[in-house]
């Protein structure tokens, strides 16, 4: 992640700004944030706490060390010291082109500037700028610390050389930046979605449905694609074996139906607003923002993880995030080695998929733990994508758990891992997990692994890197006592 | 699932009637299909495939026996002696009045009819059919045998208990039926997709972006919320605490704004068909419609799943479904066992998502075969909802797992299970896990389980109906071999 910068600086600190704030923050980048509103800091915390509670969810990869969130009081202070300024101010022409101003004046000719604008043309925001070619529009999605596209959208003075290097920047922090071919008034996303959304009002104004209605139609039908495919994708299966072409002549005359009221927009009387505000109140059904927040969230990172699994859409940009995150992880030190006792190399918080029809964690969670905890322990002997890369690799032959309590969603655990003997082909090890800041084991895993030689297939030797670590390992271990429940066996 | 019919009748079999076929086929009806087109028995068993192959990964419980699939000959014959007919024919008028006045005729007054149509008035359609008030209409979308939405939409003298009777049939396999509140030309969804539809072909006919990235737009943004939310809850959380009618005030005038082109249709003019064409040729790189088809249906699938987990939207239709699915599971039988053999009482097949970087299946996915093998066990000997509902139950409290083998995506595995001890509060078994028709191992599992009275929370004696069963099971199996791995310890 080269391309990160130490800092950057947000001018404006709401549902947007506030979103960037928690992306960078989490990704290891320090912020200073300029925002008038004295709310700002309480509404930005609240954002960064949705946003570590998602990340949690989202990898089990350590992330890097969070960067350090500082308020200014101007936006000079905000482009002073930073390798990026993203402009989330309240949608206004003057007020972003004032600030953009501002703030250019005091920056450094190099710093990227960037606007999250949802639909004013960039040409028009760089107008009163220092060095106006720094300058895009970077238009991301809410939540901004999940939702990976960011549309990059170019002014008649824009260098092509910022386009990309703003591009750069949000890839590195896990996001999908997508550049227009040219400028338009609402770019790519908030046309479709306008589109979408005055259809959808008409619908509701005229009785045909109610907002839940209309909602569910959404995501009970389409919507489902829309995650996978887009639009223009799904159709092209519509049309079977002969291909896009064949589909839109068959279909395109259903264009020209009068089947919408777009060019209309429904007048925003006040029975019309009462109408829709009290039919939103039924659907959220008393829960506050903040709860629903918290469920969009938790679906949004089962579809992202979900997706990463098919190698699909999204879940590409979070494989790819997670590639980035594991540069970062560091070799584990000696600090990790509590005296000579067991190693702490690995811990997690429970996700709530996890939970069987219990409440409890389901039984078969249990190897996920104690695999990940395994695979701490081989990164700490140097079994590292290089080295899996040449060929070489650990695979579990033999497995021993006890289940001794029960973890609940939320639950941060930890492993305690202990080397009880190697040799050249195998390693023999115990991981104990606890509740982090508690004793009592709720499980054991007793673990045999043997040697492989990937591309054979079959067992062999371990290389003499590894070999040291090992060894080094077993040296400083040798002292600790056999744990008690090691080498059971089951019987009645 | 009372409410099923035992035959439905199918008119047309496209994509959409090949996609009733397999949704009805696989949830246990039987199929008399008509279509003229003498590539329609290909085309349904394709589609038949595909469902086989999504449901298999949706489940992991057995579905009840495939119904049975009979091409007929006139629509006539598709109307007799079956509970629904479902018209799915092309999207003209004429021909879809035709074919509802000719099947109707034929058939008894209680049978449902039901149009899959996509924007027609149910008035229209309805209008030369024996028994009109019978009629509504029934838009599903591609694919049918996994998008559960469905909308009803009744005409002038369908009659309201038409409309809830067709609503039960569909939710009775599985779907999401949504009545409009009045009848509408293109009902709630082609509205809607229609909207969005024409914005992106003007955003490519401007060159603004390709097919390919108005796609990536969707599938990297607002499209995961729409699989969550649709549109009007996601906007909620925009107002933040103030609420949808803030929300409304505040980008109320951005409606105003000319941003679309929607009061126009772009001619589809030779030039433009032909680019539209060729950028969807680019973005499907090569692969055909039967492989996109099925990459679709793996994230469909991942994605309900993944809902499932979090209770939300389409996740609790797939959740009511397999509520329904556990209804129909039989008992295990006798017959089950072979001979007095190890138990053959579970099978599954490996899905895609279960896979690591090598291309092996997750160690800890063996635990999982293993714990639904037990669950499997349990079942067999009574522990049924009733039982757990009255609070018995048996958890793990020790395993030990032998990996002999790796698995790999689309193998179909067998568990053979063998009861090695049991006392009042305790069973100790051990599950050989083969691929089906070989004999070598690829795993081998065995299990502690300790009997609880759940709402005490501790171990308890195993009630009389589950401590005959269990009692008769030792019996049978007294003069099995104890299995070769039982009892091992891990050691170097």
């Amino acid at each position: 992640m080269s391309e990160l910068p130490l800092r950057v600086g947000l001018l404006g600190g709401g549902v947007i700004g506030g979103g960037w704030a928690a992306r960078f923050l989490l990704n290891g980048v320090d912020v200073k944030l300029y925002d008038p509103d004295p709310e700002a800091p309480r509404h930005v915390d609240r954002l960064l706490d949705n946003a570590r509670r998602a990340y949690a969810k989202l990898t089990v990869l350590p992330l890097p060390p969070e960067g350090s969130l500082t308020f200014v009081a101007s936006p000079e202070e905000a482009a002073v010291d930073v390798g990026l300024v993203q402009e989330s101010a309240p949608e206004r022409l003057e007020l972003k082109q004032r600030l953009l101003a501002a703030a250019s004046a005091a920056a450094g000719p190099d710093v990227v500037f960037s606007s999250s604008t949802s639909g004013l043309r960039p040409s028009l925001l760089q107008a009163q700028m220092a060095h106006p070619e720094r300058f895009t529009v970077g238009h991301p999605f809410n939540p901004v610390y999940l939702l990976p596209l960011v549309e990059l959208c170019a002014g008649e003075r824009t260098s092509p050389e910022t386009v990309s290097r703003a591009a750069a920047l949000y890839r590195a922090v896990g996001m999908h930046p997508l550049a227009l071919r040219h400028e338009i008034d609402g770019f790519i996303a908030d046309r479709l979605l306008e589109a979408l959304w005055r259809e959808a009002l008409w619908l509701v104004h005229d009785d045909v449905a109610t907002v839940a209605e209309v909602d569910d139609v959404v995501r009970y039908g389409a919507g489902l694609r829309w995650a996978i495919m887009g639009t223009f994708l799904t159709y092209r299966l519509a049309g079977g074996e002969a291909g896009m072409r064949a589909f839109m002549e068959h279909f395109g005359p259903a264009l020209a139906l009068p089947w919408t009221k777009l060019v209309d927009v429904p007048e925003l009387t006040t029975e019309f607003l009462d109408k829709v505000a009290r039919q939103s109140d039924a659907q959220a059904g008393g829960r506050t923002v903040a709860e629903l927040e918290r469920e969009r969230d938790d679906s949004l990172v089962a579809i992202l993880q979900a997706l990463r699994t098919q190698g699909t859409g999204a879940g590409l940009t979070v494989a790819a995030w997670e590639r980035g995150l594991l540069d970062l992880v560091p070799a584990p030190s000696a600090a990790s080695l509590d005296g000579d006792g067991p190693l702490a190399l690995y811990s997690r918080e429970i996700p709530p998929d996890w939970i069987d029809y219990n409440g409890h964690v389901t039984e078969s969670r249990y190897l996920d733990l104690l695999g990940e905890a395994t695979d701490a322990l081989l990164r700490y002997i140097g079994v590292d994508s290089a080295y899996v890369g040449s060929g070489g690799s650990y695979y579990t032959v033999e497995t021993h758990i006890s289940h001794l309590g029960q973890l609940y969603a939320g639950d941060r655990v930890q492993a305690a891992t202990q080397l009880l003997g190697w040799d050249d082909k195998r390693l023999h090890l115990f991981h104990v997990i606890t509740r982090v800041g508690e004793d009592t084991p709720v499980a054991t895993g007793e673990h045999m692994l043997v040697h492989v030689d990937a591309a054979a297939g079959r067992a062999s030797p371990v290389r003499d890197g590894v070999r040291w670590r090992v060894d080094a390992l077993a040296t400083a271990q040798a002292g600790l006592p056999r744990p008690k429940r090691a080498g059971r066996r089951i019987t009645l």
